[in-house]
């Protein structure tokens, strides 16, 4: 049997979630990766209240996560940017999305592509290009619009390209 | 710009956070991968409340992640297994779990180890085995107590071998 102090002490999965481990959070980290990087924009994307969006983003600053950069002085606004640490949670994040993508999929299929940006190929499950075979990672594929994603009125365009510092 | 019903409709990562998407539920679903497999065990090692332990079980038996079975009559008591569907969710939880090894380390090393069952390997950044490169799952990997699971008093005899059906 697992000891008593094992999750609070000594898992690195728990100490993960700790930063990471509730929906809104992962779905901020996902968000900022496909572009929406303003807190208006997120907040009007990810339909949440502007309080847990802000205490949100300001742990995942302050725990290296997202990087907040400002883009305005009057009035003085920022954006968010996933850091290199951030940009590491890409593989895991796939891996949920796939999961979402086997076991509650749209009638027209995936809402999300993922693209090699070198090629144009797509993830295979141990997220390389099933095309050139070069290990995928946040700062290397394009995400684009699905059938599912198209339905919904999404184009290639409305995606805006993302960027990792 | 993602469309205003990105999230509540079309999104496979939104959709999976909503079985998986919170910090009890997966730390659950590691538990009971590492063979913690009893409401009482499961209660006892992630230190949870019984009626939010209670509801997480339900919910994930009714999502068809963990299988509930019967081992004992008198009294009535139960045991959760993973699934094939919950199994799926393992390259995501190692991924996090490397996620927390790379950026919340211990001094000593991973509080878990993770060996390929045939041959002794660990698994690479892709999860293949380092050794012979077969691609790893849930069902081909022992997890063993890494230098600070040791350090916490866990033997490997002490984590149980996990089973999948």
């Amino acid at each position: 049997m697992l000891s008593r102090d094992y999750d609070s002490q000594v898992c690195s999965l728990a100490r993960s979630l700790e930063v990471v481990g509730e929906r809104w959070t992962l779905l901020i980290i996902r968000s900022v990766w496909l572009g929406v990087r303003r807190f208006e924009e997120l907040q009007r994307v990810l339909g949440v209240s502007r309080p847990v969006l802000s205490s949100r983003l300001d742990r995942l600053v302050e725990e290296g996560v997202l990087e907040r950069r400002q883009y305005s002085n009057h009035p003085r606004r920022h954006e968010y940017l996933l850091t290199t640490k951030g940009a590491k949670l890409w593989p895991a994040l796939i891996h949920l999305m796939r999961w979402g993508d086997a076991y509650y999929p749209e009638p027209e299929g995936p809402p999300l592509l993922i693209e090699h940006r070198d090629c144009g190929g797509h993830p295979t499950a141990e997220l390389r290009c099933d095309r050139c075979d070069a290990p995928l990672s946040a700062e290397t594929v394009i995400p684009k619009p699905g059938p599912a994603g198209l339905r919904h009125g999404r184009t290639a365009e409305r995606i805006p390209t993302k960027r990792t510092r």
